[in-house]
């Protein structure tokens, strides 16, 4: 069987590049750039991962809501920093039919200009707080760097919380729960992950912090997967989102949003797959147990059968499986399944029948071992959860690996992966060792970020560990 | 309690613009007129219509993709008909960031012109057919119309479904499928529904023929809620979408589509609210069951109590349920859940524990009854379907005591509703009798056609009954 033609030991953009297309995720043949298909079986992952999103919402009281996508130029102005950071990188919508608009409409980069207004008028009072709602869908933006499916795109498969909050405090709580629940979600697709405190000069246009979540690729690069703000009350004043207090005074909303998008699919691929193709931890996995029947002349009918009855024990369970039975030899539906990386492949041939057994094959570690076929489906369930646990191993050696502290430019020249150097807080300093390191600030540790070490570049006392890494 | 300020029987269309709001579906203060947004109970509602649509669609094997929202002019300008009958309501994308676009983009109105390209790529070989895809995405026309919420907006949630086949037959065999698929649907959402077929003049730009999908709403005017099209190969020719037939020669595929919208709302809350508010089917009622704690100093233990382990018992059996015990008088809680429409409310106060009974009340009919505690679920769930089914009764003698047959136009005259008269065919002769009855042509109905009358018009004999109605 042919594996990819570029192995991801060898080329790994390349590879990337090459198996979302394959494995039947994406097409990316749409002709406006970065702006791709979404086929079934890609658009089947993205769905049970926006799932997991949504439970962890309803779980922390978070209401859905949906957000028109255009947005009146005004509205877009209120906040200053904000369309200096998104000005240059939005579409404009100027003319309906024949007619110039009066207005230009642009579509949603990201949804604050949208909501904030009719968060103006939906909050009166601090018996109306805290206000925490969420949307999943597509925002643009005029990427004008190499788009790549997933992770630079210009029409973008976005989840988005915003909630308003009494005061900082109760906001920075928010934060805290977000925190959390990226975390649940992140275990869920064996993810390990960093978070890291933005520097100023890269934070999200009109934050008063920024946290983003990172994974490392196995390219040595990282992929912000998702960012957690604390707005303070910097939108709440221009959008004039206030509120009346217990004493009868009134009150800016303090805010916050979390964001995640497609990424999380492009780190999925990216950290999971092998050579052979994808593969999919089991919560997202849009198949989890392939059932290959393996046909001999005389012999279909107990082969089938028992797949059949093992699909319906199965599906008792709620795994997600499937009876390959199409007339193709049983090696070209090893390799079909294998590129799309569904965890467990079942085999079942007359010889299995006749042992009341059946053969089991792991898509992590390609083993192969015999199984009874009685009570099959719990010993599946302990396979799936053993594969998810291996795949967040792997990860989380890959990323403790590649993960280093130093104290000197040239230490750091000769790691990969993401640095951390002692930084005094000059934002000169940083720029001058992601000039020479080629890569970006990714920002510091939030938690136990002292450092008592010297700013290696201008040798004054640091204030911080500061993470540096090449990024997508 | 005060009801909606209109009575619905007073003033349906009033009615219905401050019910949408009232009961918290969609907000209609956003700034671009007919965009809306979608409050959290709206969005629950219109998710729950939309999971029903999906098992219908996996039931028959579509398959979900998400094409791209932008459509490039050149892709959108190769079907003539079509270009011609959309190119006055789209929206036109001319900048990104602050450079002119080489080519505009429109936002999809529909999403023939962004998908048949690449369907041209996907299908090589009659063994790629028939290819059954489908997507739940928003699109968005410029109504020039007064808009109204759900039922004629600028950006509309939208299910498309798109199918190719190898020839005509088989895409009528496709269109029997949808006629299946929009019957099930529709008896979930307790809606009845006529199926008519389309003038010429009036089918969709591009269609071979078409057929609509109407609702009568209680005002006498129908709302066309979806429709299926048979295209034949007029998409497939300019869109060179073949395939290589067993034979090996290349035939151009048939097509058919089947669209439906968040009018679909807009009819679950015309057909079937009243007075007090939204009457929503158990099936897709955000809420199925509100449980009502009637709280005496000293008895809030039991009662509490009692309340939880029904909600318990309701969930075991996927009853959708929730336990309102805000600090607010039990007839505020009455008012808003009658507002919103839940089907059955349960109050369960200390002299009900003593009893071990509980009161159920019918959203519709306001029916109290008291029933015991044990195996209340079942009861409830016996409600629950009783509730759907007198829905389902109501609504269809409000369709069928406005299907009138008549002869003459002074007859037509006399009629609400929906009214058929003979047809000679004379595209005139409908315009004269919609001029007359300020009406539209509906289309012919689709089974016993047949018709040995006259024209009320010309005189000549007629081909078919034609109906008529005032319609959104």
């Amino acid at each position: 069987m042919p594996e990819t033609k570029v192995k991801k030991s060898e080329d790994f953009n390349e590879w990337y590049n090459e198996i979302v297309e394959l494995a039947d995720l994406c097409d990316k043949r749409y002709p406006i750039k970065g702006m791709n298909i979404w086929r079934p079986y890609g658009w089947k992952l993205m769905n049970h991962v926006d799932r997991l999103i949504r439970d962890e919402m309803i779980k922390t009281n978070h209401q859905e809501v949906c957000f028109p996508l255009l947005i009146p130029e005004s509205y877009f102005k209120k906040e200053e920093e904000h369309i200096e950071g998104f000005g240059k990188e939005v579409f404009w919508v100027t003319h309906a039919g024949l007619t110039p608009l009066e207005e230009r409409w642009l579509l949603r980069p990201t949804s604050e200009t949208a909501m904030y207004p009719i968060f103006s008028l939906w909050i009166r009072s601090h018996t109306d707080l805290p206000l925490k709602t969420f949307q999943i869908v597509n925002t643009f933006r005029y990427e004008t760097k190499q788009t790549r499916a997933f992770i630079r795109v210009r029409e973008i498969h976005f989840f988005e919380a915003h909630t308003c909050h009494v005061d900082f405090t109760d906001a920075e709580r928010q934060i805290q729960e977000d925190k959390e629940i990226a975390d649940h979600l992140l275990q869920k697709l064996s993810l390990p992950y960093v978070f890291s405190k933005r520097p100023e000069w890269d934070k999200f246009a009109g934050a008063y912090y920024t946290i983003s979540i990172d994974v490392l690729m196995p390219s040595g690069r990282t992929l912000q997967i998702g960012s957690i703000h604390q707005y303070r009350d910097n939108f709440a004043k221009p959008y004039e989102i206030s509120y009346e207090t217990e004493k009868g005074d009134h009150s800016f909303c303090h805010q916050t949003t979390y964001g995640m998008s497609e990424r999380l699919l492009g780190a999925l691929v990216g950290v999971h797959g092998d050579n052979k193709g994808l593969v999919m931890p089991p919560e997202v996995a849009p198949l989890q147990v392939v059932i290959i029947p393996i046909i001999f002349k005389g012999k279909e009918q107990t082969v089938l059968e028992t797949s059949r009855t093992l699909q319906n024990e199965l599906l008792e369970e709620n795994i997600r499986s499937f009876i390959d039975d199409r007339d193709i030899t049983p090696g070209n539906k090893y390799y079909d399944w294998e590129l799309k990386g569904v965890p467990l492949r079942v085999e079942i041939g007359p010889r299995d029948v006749e042992k009341n057994a059946l053969t089991l094959v792991r898509r992590d570690s390609g083993l192969k071992k015999s199984i009874p076929i009685t009570n099959a489906e719990q010993m599946i369930k302990t396979e799936l959860k053993d594969l998810e646990h291996i795949l967040y191993t792997n990860a989380e050696k890959l990323l403790k690996d590649n993960m280093h502290q130093v104290l000197t430019i040239e230490e750091a020249t000769q790691k990969t992966g993401i640095v951390a150097l002692p930084w005094c807080g000059n934002k000169d300093c940083a720029l001058e060792i992601e000039n020479v390191l080629e890569g970006n600030t990714l920002g510091e540790p939030i938690e136990n970020a002292g450092c008592s070490e010297h700013c290696p570049v201008c040798g004054s006392p640091a204030k911080t560990w500061m993470r540096y890494a090449r990024s997508y």
